[in-house]
């Protein structure tokens, strides 16, 4: 028998699909758009939003991949499973698929991955929110690199992150599964963690597109008041960044509906954006169920096949996790000629070219594994790296480091290693149907790694109350804990978990920003004690400390399983900490939403309103042990075109007593617009270490292209006018300042326009 | 000399506004579309929001009056006037005006009107919020008419209201000027109320146009996140049935940007829709300096002339409350070509129509005023009836009407007859500049109405707490009140002002739902006394109820001067209580915003987040001391066009004891469309008053133009499919349900679709 055509691997993944795709039954074709859940075949079922939809649940596997399957879906994630037993399922089921149908075409393996691989054992590296804490892009780009590295040993091919949602409002739950609230931040460092996959043979998938994060009072999956000047400004800029600097295969939709519209079934969004305009050549993958949304949450479809016909039309390619709308009700769709079966080969064909890409078409391919250690010595080194970086000091009135021989460590996370944890970690470490096998991985607590930290002090502990329970009864003690101490390290924050078992990730919106439980209530009576407290907020989102007059406060956005000695290390001032704020920290618990990019009447405007959204800690904020001055504020030109650039340099010097790490942050104001915009916005970072007395200049190569914005007509144009540029500390701590005029014709900007700002030091 | 053309009254307004725009000089043209405010001149400068924009203030009146004037501002709104003193004042302005310029044209006197004439001395009615809470049209319309004879009688010619914002956030200062949360109920209300005004010869000024109501976290002048969609069918209607059904002619802008652009500097909002599309021939004023605001707060434009350029261009014809945007420097950009003289004609010549529709151009016109009692028996009487229809019985164990002999008011708004005024009437009472005036009209309190009421009753006071001061000293003595009685009336909620100087009113936005100060630890004091506790709240917005085991709940919202009478009424049972809630009240203090129009993932999605926004009294909702019981619904048939009409009856019986009123409720379900839709939505309502046993069936004729929704492509349009329809006490208690299908193909639904739903009753 001669060797097809699509097996050729001289020819072009395109070829090798077209060719493929041509020799396909409509069947065949329509079940590379499906995925299967094997072994957690009832789940669908008992998803409660969708139980008036589904009776029926998932099919055996068997069932499932007669025709073939485009996708296995989260073989490790399902049950506890070792790397070995994990990876010989999968080699299982890719032979079955090759052996037991017509054409043999091996499914894609897909996992999640957004906290380190998620599944028992593994690594749990810091939650997004902390990556992005960090504000260095390599860092990220090597910890996703080592991520990619166990999956792909295992067999996978695909992982389901990153989340470039742009955080809009803090209560929502998913907040710590983001890169924060300034679109520039997000897609630098989603770019980072999208090169890092894919550099090591791991399809990236960006999440969610688009919109979710602004669902309405935070409220997951709630609708989403947007205009389209919004959605293109603030929302979608990470995305593009990812894919055309990152180079990432996947995107996956958004649940929700904006104006109206699901992102599911929005072919403007899905195709008109991001295949038009964008060229966006790889997979869209539905999010988990999304399709089968489209008639039972939002009502856009009558049936599972509209449901389907809707997505398959707007652009999604696949459905995951399983094959529940485009099964056999579209097959008969197209058969009766309801959808036209270009759209289905659309789809098929884009699988395919990536399935050649990844060699699952290639004549010798085996399924193949190799022995891995998922919480290696090189996994935990960059989880603490990860982690260290990303601790942001906020205040310190001198008590840290901590000097003092008597310390209580108090409050709910203080001796939990899960409050480190992110929600999309929790199989690695516990899964909620399956209690007996604990936690995973080895994660000292704080209190265990204070302990450790600081041998001679006598370190005592008491937990205080609970994370989300209204219970005070322990609060007498810990009181006592505190008063009995030279200083209290008070521990308090979030818990994370799935649908409400947390208070912090998916679906665990919080109803304003108030630490959950009685936290509050015991900080104000540790506080009353008269020792020093030193606040740790361990914690998936911000939350607001505006009337806590503590010693310090230290923040760390659920930092991992090496989150114990990395925080510790801070604390004993073994590490000194350089993480800032992604997110900003607010005053008051309500008044929300409130982030820091807004024209000048979504600030303070006194006179106009009461209520005073400015935050406790603005966007970029966090100190050090040691002090940086700002000096030389120099621009290259005071007049530059609007297809030209500028650049602005800055000297920034270490003018304490030890090595520290500074986030030079650039800041741009367009003074006046078209459009109402944003009174400073972030257009470039450094992350720089400096020795004392060491000295560096920062420089930004600024093209216009970063100034661009979506103006009246809805084009996204640069104008000419003056541009302020401010470099500092934060947003609300900038101490050069300078300004340049943007000269010559409103400008167009198309898909080529210039994406990131390329900063160099100096000494 | 003979008389010029425009002065002849036989000609239409729009010759003689030709006619006379053809005399003009470019200056007087300008000076039409200005106003002044004479004896505030000072003010310009004090608005902290435009302290830099304008250093220099108004001018003086001669000055500002020399080319002509459009507008004058508020003669009675600036300093404490009797209703002769003001009317002199206007007559003396007028003479000026007509006898110190070239062409003697009379200013447009305009006035504000919210809770009427906003004057000092004035009768204060309910604020609209509480109108709305009648659901009684015809009464709105009455009361709309009294204050227009008033303000008629002494030479004002417009009135700066009604308030067509819908609620999107009760958070919001000025959810107590509106009419509510839903579309419909604003535009079938504030219909009436333009109507009222308009038939007594008074311009009504439909405000916000539009977006207001959906800043950003509910803070005034706050950014808004919106699509087109929800624009135009949750933001519009009101507008669109005011202007056609009621025929106001005048509209003014709002003051925020709706996804970036500004709604004064926003030609599709204010000439695309508001006249293209809905054929507007009045005039478009600015709301006070927003015009001024282009330029300081949306920095859309770099010099007031070029802020006077935008909103002239986009549709605002004349700037409000002084000329500031539209004076020498417009005059400048359109000699140097910048602006086209054509865009100031346009408006000069839809001012001068209006002129000349009021009479203003008649060449026997001469400003003339009769005496009137601006607190007349009349207007008492129906601030009265309003009052006493807009209260909400929310709840009630069989505690009221009051039996007990000893009563205790307690609670800060008990012997305070300023909590039941809203904000727009602080000049009918107090100005916060000439304190020395006091209150200005006679307004019994709670406390001294029901000493009044309940003659046999001993009746004890205590305030508690003061209403927004976080003040417990009064705690104790509140609760030895309450505990020696045996029924305890909790009086609490708002004290309206501007700017932050109340809980509630324009600028006052509040940070969640809870209580303003302290009331809410007073109300669970009080509750634990064990004394049964009525609640009556006397609010401008909702506050979170969700905790409190009262006995029985009241909810009034700014019941005016009539409040105490017409409160102690209900307690006593004197009244029947037949107000229905316009907002929800909600379950919990956060977690906003969540109003009742939301698709199906707006509301509680069990599964998808731990937020449940479903309220704790639903819109709609009111009970009363007699029962009410539906049946029979009947619908004339099965199957209707997409343009043709349904008849939706049910009968609805007095079951109870005594004769009352019952709000009689329709909504409409669309249960599957092309674009998520609310989960029910109001479509008609019947206030209707029955004897015991006495039943009645109500009928409403339901246009399939009321389905319609703007579809994808942002058309208009019914669509086929099932439409479940309902009746009955609110959007939660619906004991009627039937439905019926929408047949024939996708319409289009121009400028004239139906607007509204007929409802007729027969015994």
């Amino acid at each position: 028998m001669t060797q097809p055509t699509w097996r050729d691997r001289a020819l072009s993944p395109e070829s090798r699909a077209q060719a493929l795709l041509a020799e396909m039954t409509l069947e065949e074709k329509v079940a590379q758009l499906g995925s299967a859940w094997p072994g957690n075949e009832q789940l669908n079922g008992n998803v409660a939003p969708m139980q008036d939809v589904f009776a029926r649940g998932g099919v055996p596997f068997e069932q499932a991949r007669e025709n073939g399957i485009g996708h296995v879906t989260r073989v490790f994630g399902t049950a506890p499973v070792s790397a070995d037993d994990g990876a010989a399922r999968i080699e299982a089921l890719q032979r079955e698929i090759v052996e037991e149908t017509r054409l043999g075409i091996p499914a894609i393996v897909h996992e999640e991955c957004l906290t380190g691989f998620t599944t028992y054992g593994a690594t749990v590296y810091p939650t997004a929110l902390a990556w992005a804490a960090t504000f260095d892009p390599e860092l990220v780009e090597r910890m996703a690199a080592a991520i990619a590295d166990d999956m792909r040993a295992v067999g996978v091919h695909q992982g389901l992150a990153p989340v470039l949602d742009v955080v809009r409002d803090y209560r929502w739950g998913r907040v710590e599964e983001t890169l924060g609230e300034d679109p520039y931040l997000v897609g630098a460092l989603g770019t980072a963690y999208v090169k890092g996959l894919e550099r090591t043979g791991i399809v990236a998938t960006l999440k969610h597109f688009a919109g979710y994060s602004a669902s309405r009072a935070a409220r997951n999956h709630a609708p989403v008041s947007i205009g389209p000047r919004e959605l293109r400004d603030v929302i979608l800029p990470p995305f593009e960044m990812a894919l055309r600097e990152g180079g990432a295969r996947a995107v996956m939709n958004a649940y929700v509906d904006l104006d109206g519209v699901p992102a599911a079934a929005n072919p403007e969004l899905l195709t008109g954006i991001l295949r038009d305009e964008w060229g966006f050549p790889g997979v869209v993958v539905s999010d988990y169920w999304a399709v089968a949304f489209l008639k039972s949450m939002h009502r856009v479809a009558d049936s599972v096949g509209q449901a389907g016909a809707l997505a398959l039309a707007a652009g999604i390619d696949v459905e995951l996790p399983d094959t529940l709308c485009y099964g056999k009700e579209l097959v008969e769709l197209v058969r009766s000629g309801e959808v036209p079966e270009s759209l289905v080969d659309r789809a098929v064909a884009r699988l395919l070219r990536q399935k050649a890409e990844l060699g699952l078409l290639d004549p010798d391919w085996v399924p193949r594994a190799r022995p891995v250690d998922l919480d290696s010595p090189r996994n935990r080194a960059i989880a603490r790296e990860v982690a260290e970086k990303s601790v942001v000091l906020l205040a310190n009135d001198g008590t840290l480091p901590l000097t003092a021989r008597r310390i209580a460590v108090v409050g709910p996370c203080a001796d939990d290693p899960l409050a480190f944890m992110g929600c999309y970690s929790y199989p690695n470490h516990v899964l909620p149907r399956y209690p007996e096998y604990g936690i995973g991985v080895a994660a000292p607590s704080l209190l265990e790694s204070l302990r450790a930290e600081l041998p001679d002090a006598v370190v005592t502990s008491a937990a205080g109350c609970p994370i989300r329970v209204e219970d005070r009864s322990g609060f007498a003690e810990a009181v006592e804990v505190a008063r009995s101490a030279d200083v209290c390290v008070a521990v308090v924050g979030d818990r994370a978990g799935l649908f409400g078992e947390g208070t912090s990730g998916e679906g665990c919106d919080a109803p304003d920003l108030r630490l959950p439980g009685v936290q509050d209530e015991l900080l104000r009576e540790l506080l009353a004690t008269g020792t020093p407290v030193v606040v740790v907020v361990v914690s998936g989102r911000p939350y607001a400390l505006g009337d806590h007059p503590a010693a310090a406060l230290v923040q760390a956005f659920m930092p991992g399983e090496e989150g114990g000695p990395a925080l510790a290390g801070v604390l004993s001032g073994r590490t000194n900490p350089g993480g800032r704020l992604p997110v900003q920290v607010p005053r008051v618990a309500g008044a929300q939403p409130s982030t820091y990019l807004q024209p000048p009447l979504g600030g303070n405007s006194e006179g106009i309103s009461n209520l005073d959204p400015s935050p406790l800690f603005p966007f970029g904020h966090g100190i050090s042990y040691t002090t940086f001055e700002y000096s030389e504020l120099t621009l290259s030109a005071g007049e530059v075109p609007t297809d030209g650039a500028v650049e602005i340099s800055a000297v920034v010097r270490n003018s304490g007593a030890r090595t520290g790490d500074e986030v030079v942050q650039l800041y741009v104001s367009d003074v006046q617009a078209q459009v109402t915009r944003p009174v400073r916005q972030l257009a470039g970072f450094a992350r720089v270490t400096l020795d004392p007395g060491e000295k560096t200049t920062v420089t930004f190569r600024l093209h216009a292209d970063r100034l661009a914005f979506t103006g009246l007509d809805l084009r996204r144009i640069v104008e000419p006018g003056t541009i302020e540029v401010f470099v500092g500390r934060s947003v609300d701590d900038l101490p050069c300042r300078g300004a340049f005029e943007l000269t010559g014709p409103v400008r167009e900007v198309g898909h080529d326009r210039v994406l990131t700002t390329p900063v160099s030091c100096r000494p």
